[in-house]
């Protein structure tokens, strides 16, 4: 197909395409002549992926290349490729740098919240997970703060997510062609995140107005 | 005590105590000369739920003079004494003007996403929920782009997360000062969401790891 159709299949604008070709995001069509060349279904897949990345998970050029070059590797397997998308993904929290005073209470606490996955719950986790510094800092500011958040919690949080992210996980898996995994891992990840939280609230309003009844 | 205390005790800056006395947050103190006055217990709690409205909760002054003036009014009930502050913390999104082309669309899926909590699941709450639009546009989001956010996958997550509102709410119902549950509501609700979220992260990662073993 020529690059107009690939446009509009995709609904990414041409503009786009282009810009994502000179970056190296998208492999060039095969030249049919010297200002036209021909994409392939291929290049759909690829530019859904590349949209995914860049609009949808909000990554940089830089970290969309680097998940295409995990995904494009053979010796990764699919937990890797899917799992560097994930990654890639923001929100990235910055831990206190290491001469900060505030560095050994952010480890102890660290430590604490991945002993509790990994060892308690047998969570197959890397230590190097992203979320892991998200959730460090959330559980880090509510004890901050003087709110509860104790280990109890936590792992009551984490029970009650896991079947629903098991769930979620079935959907990916449904996915065999990997770029369609990995685009439908960066949307399903984020794009979930609102509905969740969402959902959260509108559920405690319904808690509330049956523990108050008003007329 | 003395606004030093006042400061000390509550960990907000005297600046920012300052700051709410002149906006009317904080209920000034009584004189005990020229230039000192004294503060109570009941300052402190206020000073908290202003912190809390403020920093965690990210409210305009106006917003919060609004959670206050519910609060205050003993013609509301507890259900929207607390309501009021979980309305009008972020996000807010803003539906499609009247007049806007994708208007009736949108419409249409609010009153679908709203119908199937409230008839279907049987969810007391209020049309007006700013959640709802929080819902509606990831909704439509999801759809447009392609991807599924059926009715049945919206029913799913909003069973999943019922009981883990419900145990939330039971640590807000443990506050009986009403100025101390409106501040537990503010931090709850926003502090945990990053521990939602980074824990269905880290979910996802354990049951990749489980299904697609590596060495």
């Amino acid at each position: 197909m020529q690059l107009s159709e690939l446009s509009e299949r995709s609904g990414v604008s041409v503009a786009s395409v282009k810009y994502y070709l000179r970056e190296g995001l998208l492999p060039a069509g095969t030249p049919v002549s010297a200002r036209k060349a021909d994409y392939t279904e291929e290049h759909l897949r690829r530019l859904r992926l590349v949209r995914a990345m860049l609009t949808v998970g909000g990554m940089s050029v830089a970290q969309a290349r680097d998940v295409l070059a995990v995904a494009e590797d053979p010796a990764f397997g699919r937990h890797t490729r899917l799992g560097v998308a994930q990654y890639m993904l923001p929100p990235h929290v910055t831990p206190p740098a290491e001469d900060a005073p505030e560095r050994d209470a952010w480890t102890a606490l660290r430590t604490e919240v991945l002993t509790l996955l990994q060892q308690e719950l047998g969570w197959r986790i890397h230590d190097a997970a992203p979320a892991l510094d998200t959730l460090t800092q959330a559980v880090g500011t509510l004890r901050a703060l003087g709110y509860r958040a104790g280990a109890d919690l936590i792992r009551r949080y984490a029970e009650a997510l896991h079947p629903i992210a098991d769930a979620e996980y079935q959907v990916i898996e449904e996915f065999p062609v990997l770029e369609a995994a990995i685009e439908a891992t960066i949307a399903y990840t984020m794009l979930y995140e609102p509905v969740l939280l969402s959902l959260r609230r509108l559920a405690h309003e319904d808690v509330s107005a049956r523990l108050h009844a008003e007329p």
